[in-house]
């Protein structure tokens, strides 16, 4: 019973009737498990439900259903096995204990005629793990761009609208809530992809793994980068995408430069966006609280009703998450194709664009546009490309080309003296 | 086998392998019914599968379920019953007959033991009958704005982009087939409004009919509407709202000012969106393709694969359509209070403004802002105010008052001779 945990307890007990109407029968909150007793939580709970003993709630006979909210993987997986071997059905927010454990989870859990629920793992107030497992059954889903990581979102809309530099939004972000202390996770984008490679199971029914997933943060993002993004008619969001290009799944997590215009580009905040695309339906857009107490609880508590009323069995029993033969193959990242945001800090003086061009041309990378300001120190006392002391930004935006000739075009861009490392490359959303 | 029926087969017969995995058992394309055997529809099904007769499915005892894509409500209402009296589960899209006759359908199912799914009667290609009967399962629903008609949405989409006026843009969405050859119901909001019912039915559990929706069409606007709330800051939209108020139910479908940011204004041409707030989740958005043969039928055939699932069974015990007692009570109209834009033609002369202030002012509104820009005549040679003949558009924003207010203040406005009747009311979305 930690945040979600004590939200999750306040709904069951503030709204019993609402609950039981809709689950078929009463939810009875038998225990609540706290690793300290003595902390407040600000709810009122039964005289025996907190205990700081999660055998209080595996070896109790009488208790049906389990709200797994414990993070990480160790102890969680074991705590989840405990729970499935003693006959519970579990509902469970843990996106990195199934990214990690998933395959042996669900496979245990079948053995044993037991479910697990798992709609809070990804963007919690979303219904995006019911849209894809029930709501598009019709459809072979063939596009997933979402924002599925709420501290990201929130430090680039801060960026973008205070000016502030990334450390700046970051400290904001903490002083908030809306980022941990130790925030590797978030900005890294690792978990955007381990919430992606669950909707990647779902979608495709391909074992993708964490590993598989080419993964950048926003970490190394200067504000002059969504600033140039901006001129060019473009918002910087952290994308998930999972895409079907000629049966392979594409999948990255990405600072990505979206159209200004379209709906991810609008998603500001803490909030979390899906666009998903199916062959019959097209294209279908789901955005709402991506985490939080509350959106969290909510997805948890849908969880439970589904599973009491003996939905999630039937879910359970047809979720196609690792078909087998597979269905379609993982895209090497070399084939990745898109256009390209690259920002380097270069040398103000003649031939530096010549030579970078010369580069990327010779690695079939054709460029689009091109933005060079004037350094903002020249004037007419300092005619500008004299210094040689002086750098500028030099940003370059390529027509499609692939991630493969970019790496080999980087290779060689790394020798350039004049190029100050490190660069910045960012894909271009569809 | 109309537009969608054709495109519900064209799923079954192309993708029989995928809706088998997913429902459990394959799916048998029976009979399709047509009303005129000889018309080409574009898709090969095997002999026997087309017929004229209703009966051939109604008395064919291996069908156990059946599609229904009768428009209107005579005769498919008794089509429906039929099939339900015949102990089939029933799959419908049509909300004008779900809207008139709901309560005698879902009844008589339930006496059956039979089931009616209709996703697909609202927003075809939003999974948003799943989203609020159970993926929001936890919340008290406080709030629904939604845009629910594309034909109304293209055609403001078209005026606002492409400075045509109403005919021009409703000629181009016939042209394009986003219009009916008669487009009432859909430009009238009825459509939007038997939508909005079965939403209101689902979200808060009351027995509202279609005439307690307060309702205005797109008919009556003008370009220069959409222009006045562009200047504004707005985007005109027909938007259909739910929303829990003191314990009552506030019903309307009203062109509305939407605040040009939000995510409804980013909705164009014939897409359809739907904004829900629940008391638990908070604010979560859904879109997509409104209508249309395949977004449709991807609607349809995931109520096919949930009916044989299992889920439509345990979905249909537990709709809390109409609960008793009712758990709220309706609005009345006059107590919905809300900002309004007022746009009248008035005649250039002195006191005009003056005499509606004090009108407007007399029955509790106050005036937030005004737009009155000189008439395009008007130039140093032909001073304005002069002429008698000149009317000028002037447009009034209020600050939050009520529909009674308004309209006591619009039968004394009625009796200023300085106005050219009618003049223009929208309200502005929260």
């Amino acid at each position: 019973m930690g945040t979600v945990g004590t939200g999750v307890a306040r709904v069951l007990t503030e709204h019993p009737d609402r609950l039981a109407r809709r689950a078929g029968r009463p939810l009875e909150l038998r225990r609540a498990v706290v690793r300290d007793l003595t902390k407040p939580r600000g709810i009122d709970l039964p005289a025996g439900v907190v205990t700081n003993d999660v055998a209080a709630v595996v070896n109790d006979p009488d208790i049906d259903l389990a709200v797994h909210l414990v993070g990480g993987v160790h102890p969680a997986r074991e705590i989840m096995l405990d729970l499935l071997n003693a006959g519970k059905d579990v509902v469970t927010a843990n996106k990195a204990l199934l990214c990690a454990c998933g395959e042996e989870l669900f496979t245990r859990a079948r053995e044993l005629g037991r479910t697990i629920a798992f709609e809070a793992a990804v963007a919690g107030g979303i219904p995006i793990i019911a849209t894809v497992a029930q709501s598009l059954a019709a459809n072979q889903v063939t596009s997933i761009s979402a924002i599925l990581n709420g501290t990201s979102n929130y430090i680039l809309t801060q960026m973008a609208r205070e000016n502030w530099d990334y450390a700046q939004a970051l400290h904001q972000a903490q002083q908030l809530g809306f980022a941990e202390a130790d925030p590797t996770l978030d900005v890294d984008g690792s978990d955007a992809a381990q919430k992606l490679i669950l909707l990647t199971w779902l979608a495709f029914g391909v074992r993708a793994r964490l590993e598989d997933v080419h993964r950048q943060g926003i970490d190394r993002l200067d504000l002059s980068d969504l600033r140039f993004a901006e001129e060019l008619g473009y918002t910087v969001k952290l994308l998930a995408v999972a895409r079907l290009v000629n049966q392979q799944i594409e999948l990255h997590v990405q600072p990505t430069l979206v159209r200004r215009e379209t709906p991810l580009a609008q998603i500001h905040g803490p909030f979390n966006a899906v666009g998903l695309v199916g062959d019959i339906v097209g294209e279908t857009w789901y955005s709402g609280p991506g985490a939080g107490q509350m959106p969290t609880a909510s997805a948890v508590v849908a969880d439970l009703i589904d599973t009491v009323a003996g939905r999630t069995r039937i879910n359970f029993e047809r979720l196609e998450v690792w078909r087998s033969p597979p269905p379609f193959s993982l895209q090497p990242r070399e084939k990745i194709e898109t256009r390209f945001y690259l920002r380097f800090q270069v040398l103000d003086r003649p031939r530096v664009l010549a030579d970078i061009a010369d580069i990327l041309g010779r690695n079939q990378i054709s460029i689009a546009s091109v933005i060079q300001h004037e350094p903002p120190e020249s004037s007419p006392e300092s005619p500008s490309g004299t210094s040689a002391a002086t750098t500028v930004p030099l940003v370059i935006m390529t027509h499609r080309s692939t991630e493969g000739q970019l790496r080999a075009a980087e290779a060689e861009l790394a020798r350039l003296t004049a190029i100050t490392p490190p660069h910045i490359r960012m894909p271009v959303a569809r």
